[in-house]
């Protein structure tokens, strides 16, 4: 299966684009300082928007930089573009094509910001609008749920993070990446075993907090787009404003709360949904904590840090919505309504 | 039933916050304008959130402010606020007290940025971290899912935008709105009629886009905090690039597609999810392509513009969670797990 193949590429994707990509980001960096930046404009759509809120959060808590997500209406549609002096922007495609995206890179462009583009196609319509391009090596993805494109996306983002805050120490935990997600790979069996239980959940609520957030956003997606079950995703404090409400005994919760500065609130969230609703868990940790509480508890490696977490929760996610996709007897490789390449306005 | 009669009390509070407040929104407008102010970072929760999502649309497309939505965790658990320079830093708050909506507003008033505050709750502590406040004036709200707050934060979002933009045909427009809102309230008895058929839907999806993405939001709030629905929102085009692949025959969509630059797009959608997918289609819009095509066809005035569409939409929207929640047996005025004030950190 081409999907399952390209789950298990990601460790070797990883580590080839940190040795191919690490002087040209770090270029790249260099350049971006010499600009005079406040904040991030972000344009992105579906698996790549969902990479764009971990630099959101990344950019934020590591590089101090706010960052806007585009609303790419305000360019196509209604043609009223906000004014954008000192913004850096961002665009974020796997296949460089989608005009809504193009438009806000052109704009950027327009106005004399500095822009940057994040692809795997580096000869694309959208990398011609860029002063600085990534390209992320993700090698061809075939399959039409984004998978390896997806973590090649959060790793350069990474890269970026760490080039532009020019700490060497975190260059050190780019490098264990690679080993940490091969780890990560290694429950195949089990989750193969444990997705069997999930075979008629037709809706689910995804929980994840700060840099996880993401890895929330991508695992619902999955999910919905793999084995067609309304996974909506929230973080745990939105969560409680409101839509908790809807939360019976019995319904499916899947969780990321990998330890880290988020992980006392999300502990406090999975106790209450254990304990005062019987809500079922299924949780991707490495905090104790939160793993005795699952139902079905997935882990990653003890020693991954927060901050790159999400390379490795997104894995056992991966596997889960591939697993359950083939229990459901659904077609892993040719999900219907979509297609690869999704062109909006 | 104190739900019912704070929906029905919205036109008249909205045509006394535009009398009230005006004069002082004028004078806020006139202040941030000395400012050099190059972006708005926005902070808040819930109903509220789904108001900023209107901010993000009408301050871009009216005043060409770019948006960011914060993310108060960055501020909270991990203490690495991103630099706001140039930043005019808004919160939003029913109640006043959400200590992460607070520690946003403290922190951009330690960074010396324009700071103001859009609330119920004038003497609240969100107000005391603040330059600017607009006061609401929706009257105590007790049901503890949100109905007139929300229009009133909407209705004072606008009244900034026009005042900061200084177009004297806006203010008519404004002047209108509240007889609008009275319009649309006139649906009722269709609607109580019209949520029967839904009495056994446990899930659905919300399509809105550009100024409407925010009732989409809205309304799948309310259907979650009120009837206990799987309800998620989208804007029709990240629902193109995934989601639509979970949609069966049958399955109910509600879409908010008001005439406006980007009901084409929300027309092809609907057209798409009718034809070739045969799905449930609930539609609230003024356009009469997009209402034919609906099971359920619920209106707003003709002459409604665009921008303040959403005011007119969230109306019958409110009105179906609420018949809705009746018929499937629930109590409206008091939800389940949720409080009428949430503190998250």
């Amino acid at each position: 299966m081409t999907l399952y193949s390209e789950i298990n590429e990601q460790p070797e994707r990883i580590q080839s684009l940190l040795a191919f990509q690490r002087k040209e980001v770090e270029r790249i960096a260099l350049e971006i300082r010499k600009r005079d930046i406040q904040y991030v404009f972000l344009a992105a759509r579906g698996t790549s928007d969902n990479a764009g809120r971990y630099a959101n959060y990344l950019l934020g808590a590591h590089n101090r930089l706010p960052l806007a997500l585009a609303t790419p209406s305000l360019f196509t549609y209604y043609k009223r573009p906000p004014k954008l002096k000192n913004a850096l922007v961002i665009g974020i495609s796997q296949s460089g094509k989608s005009p809504d995206i193009v438009s806000v890179l052109e704009e950027g462009n327009r106005q004399g910001c500095a822009t940057l583009v994040i692809t795997n196609e580096p000869g694309s319509p959208l990398t011609q609008r860029a002063d600085y391009v990534i390209d992320i090596r993700a090698g061809m993805e075939k399959a039409v749920a984004a998978t390896k494109t997806y973590t090649a996306e959060l790793m350069s983002i990474a890269m970026l993070s760490v080039a532009l805050h020019g700490n060497k120490k975190l260059w050190q935990d780019l490098e264990k990446t690679g080993r940490w997600m091969k780890e990560a790979l290694k429950q195949d069996n089990f989750i193969a075993q444990a997705a069997q239980r999930y075979r008629y959940m037709d809706q689910a609520i995804v929980l994840g907090r700060g840099f996880n957030y993401a890895t929330a956003f991508e695992w619902a997606l999955k999910l919905k787009e793999l084995a067609y079950i309304n996974a909506e995703p929230y973080s745990s404090a939105d969560f409680a404003h409101g839509p908790i409400a809807m939360i019976e005994p019995g319904f499916p919760v899947l969780a990321i709360a990998p330890k880290g500065k988020v992980s006392g609130s999300m502990v406090e969230m999975l106790k209450r949904l254990h304990m005062d609703i019987s809500a079922e868990l299924v949780v991707i940790s490495n905090d104790k904590r939160a793993l005795a509480l699952a139902q079905v508890p997935l882990t990653i490696p003890s020693d991954m840090p927060e901050w790159l977490s999400p390379l490795g929760c997104i894995l056992p996610a991966q596997l889960f919505a591939y697993y359950l996709t083939l229990a459901k007897g659904y077609d892993s490789e040719k999900p219907r309504s979509i297609r690869k390449v999704t062109e909006t306005r």
